[in-house]
């Protein structure tokens, strides 16, 4: 049986793009089981599919197989790669997409150790032509499916440990006086279909009692789901239409979100990606600035 | 080999939901055949859900185990369920969502009997940890899983006879002073993507010779098909674009539908999921009213 | 192992068509390997889906069969047919979507001969009862899926080599007094995700050195990539934002393609499917008409 493939891009699903890869991969490994993780990364944006990719990693099954393609330098010289991470091996370009899987702030589960990664360098596994604007159907599909059959990565490609990795954005933790938390500012990661915010604050670097601010709206406690029972808008915000409740919970993700029980509270508050969003604890947030 | 798993939410597949649920299955149960069924119901629409999935049960296989989450009062004391339904499953939330599987409206095909439901209790056919946000992936995606290996219904929980169920919007006859059927009310259940106007009113309850009234306008008699050829709009309508035509049939789930031909009678009429549509049938439609 | 089975469609994914297609395939052939290519055709418009059809056929496996439907005519005289073409099998309506598999334009790769062709007409094979408005799942589906089981197409249907085709929209030549190829007049047949401007005008259609023009802007040159470090527009071009570069290349599909980095050429031009595209060689746009 071979290894599960899952793919991961920017390609939309309204083309042809995905079905093509799709097609290349059963060419080589007929048996190959085939996974959306999702195709809706949009166009070009790095970062929101690291994100996306550092969100599944902890429920990949460990013999995983990944094809993650968000590519705006696909025919440049940037550099192919396949970059093994606690067993599983994750295929695509070395533009930094890859790079939260191996690395990532103190958010929840995944610590993983870079056990090896290539550069693809062996035509012998690629397409027999390959253009400059489609790797993900010439190079990287025909590897991943190379890899999904039993194939080594040093079979694919020469050992490199120099990748490209971006940035995290990490919240910043703002301390008082005597070391202890005052605050800690974030933003906006991403915006889910329900419209729930999902911050960049994790949740261990919450206080105790947090006060959520976000779109100039604060928000008192935690919840414990999105039905919102454990959350309450402070007296002092301004008032939302009547029927619009907001609740701050740590997600699925790990991570802190805000949202609007049955309702989307990026439409609510207008508020999406890029958004600060600022945690300070509750009993600070009543005391003057020190 | 074991049982394929369908799979219907309200996830999307912009998110990463739908792919971490099919991660967790393969990750349990590396040979599942996995089949989207849809993810697109309208978020948190519990109803819109039950019809969606009642417009597939008559064509599932007979060993299927559905997966089917839409699922606002996630972390709530809503319980997580699984039902069996002439042999197939089908795991969820108890809200109302699979309730149409066991009992519908007149409408075609399916007279099932409910063989048996569990609420699912025990904690080690679950993810080690649950999240209070996510069950999709925390609970049911790892119990169906389970199922489609084989497992029974009374493996992964307690036998439940007390489910929850949403009233199905039945369509009301109006029937004449001589007990025949004069009029029948409904609504618009559901637009499809191609602005087909599928109603609640079932194929057994049409007259002979129906006037399908909607958004204003009449059609008179039913069309064979979608390009129209027996229907035929009445003189007293109201013009629309000359090239527009509207045609009442009987769709493919079994219900009255109204359409335009290579075109969207949604966009044609402006009407949308609730709009009310009301069958005549011909000759009562030209007597005085009684 | 049965043969893949490869869905293109225009039923979108917010409905349950295609999820009840393939639980109509998986009950006759419960090991079969379903891939989408795409559902995301455009409502009933024939002519887009034999485009996209057309850019898959090179990559598909050798032994692919293809359920390919965009069929407004459901219901009509149009007949049910099954093409095999290379050994690939397409099902789907007689009504052109399949007819560029095997007659095309100048492009790249496919050369194909077809092989045979049957009308179905052996309602064994499709489900028991057959609606006038989905013949996807009633006779198609059915049908795919017992060829993909192994079935030859005389088994599925009776021989006829009369198929509807469609036009493939072909690029012009003009020719100076030397009748060297001194303008080419094509048009945008598909905007993708990207916003890129995917033409009719095939690689081998092109002059030495092209200048492309296209919403009223011309760009000289081609790139080797989206990045654009070949490309140049041409100093008599009307400004764009000043961030905004349009380059014209060779894209995956083998045709002429308008793009700009990291943004979209659809967007940036206003323009979209249908749009006229004009190449000229360089030497004879600098010189006055001939």
């Amino acid at each position: 049986m071979s290894r599960p493939v899952f793919l991961l891009t920017d390609f939309g699903l309204t083309d042809t793009y995905v079905g093509i890869v799709k097609a290349v991969i059963l060419g080589i490994t007929p048996d190959a089981t085939i996974v959306d993780l999702t195709h809706d990364v949009p166009p070009q944006d790095i970062r929101a599919g690291a994100f996306a990719l550092m969100t599944v990693v902890p429920y990949l099954p460990p013999d995983a197989v990944v094809f993650a393609v968000v590519d705006p330098g696909v025919g440049t010289a940037r550099r192919p790669i396949a970059v093994e991470v606690e067993g599983r091996i994750f295929v695509g370009p070395d533009n930094g997409l890859i790079s939260w899987t191996w690395q990532r702030p103190s958010g929840p589960a995944l610590d993983p150790t870079v056990v090896s990664a290539v550069v693809l360098d062996r035509p012998s596994y690629w397409l027999p032509e390959v253009s400059s604007t489609f790797h993900g159907r010439d190079v990287f599909a025909p590897v991943a499916a190379h890899l999904a059959r039993g194939l080594a990565l040093t079979d694919v490609g020469s050992p490199t440990m120099n990748l490209e990795t971006i940035p995290f954005p990490a919240a910043h933790q703002v301390c008082g006086a005597g070391g202890q938390v005052r605050t800690v500012r974030g933003e906006v990661l991403h915006v889910d279909r329900y419209g729930n915010l999902i911050s960049n604050i994790a949740a261990a670097d919450l206080p105790a009692d947090p006060v959520v601010s976000v779109g100039g709206r604060t928000i008192s406690g935690l919840a414990a789901h999105y039905q919102g029972q454990g959350a309450d808008t402070s007296e002092r915000d301004r008032p939302l239409r009547p029927d619009v409740r907001l609740v701050a919970l740590v997600g699925s993700t790990g991570f802190l979100e805000v949202a609007v029980p049955n309702g989307s509270a990026a439409s609510a508050l207008a508020v999406g990606v890029g958004a600060a969003l600022t945690v300070t604890a509750r009993e600070a947030g009543l005391r003057p600035p020190a």
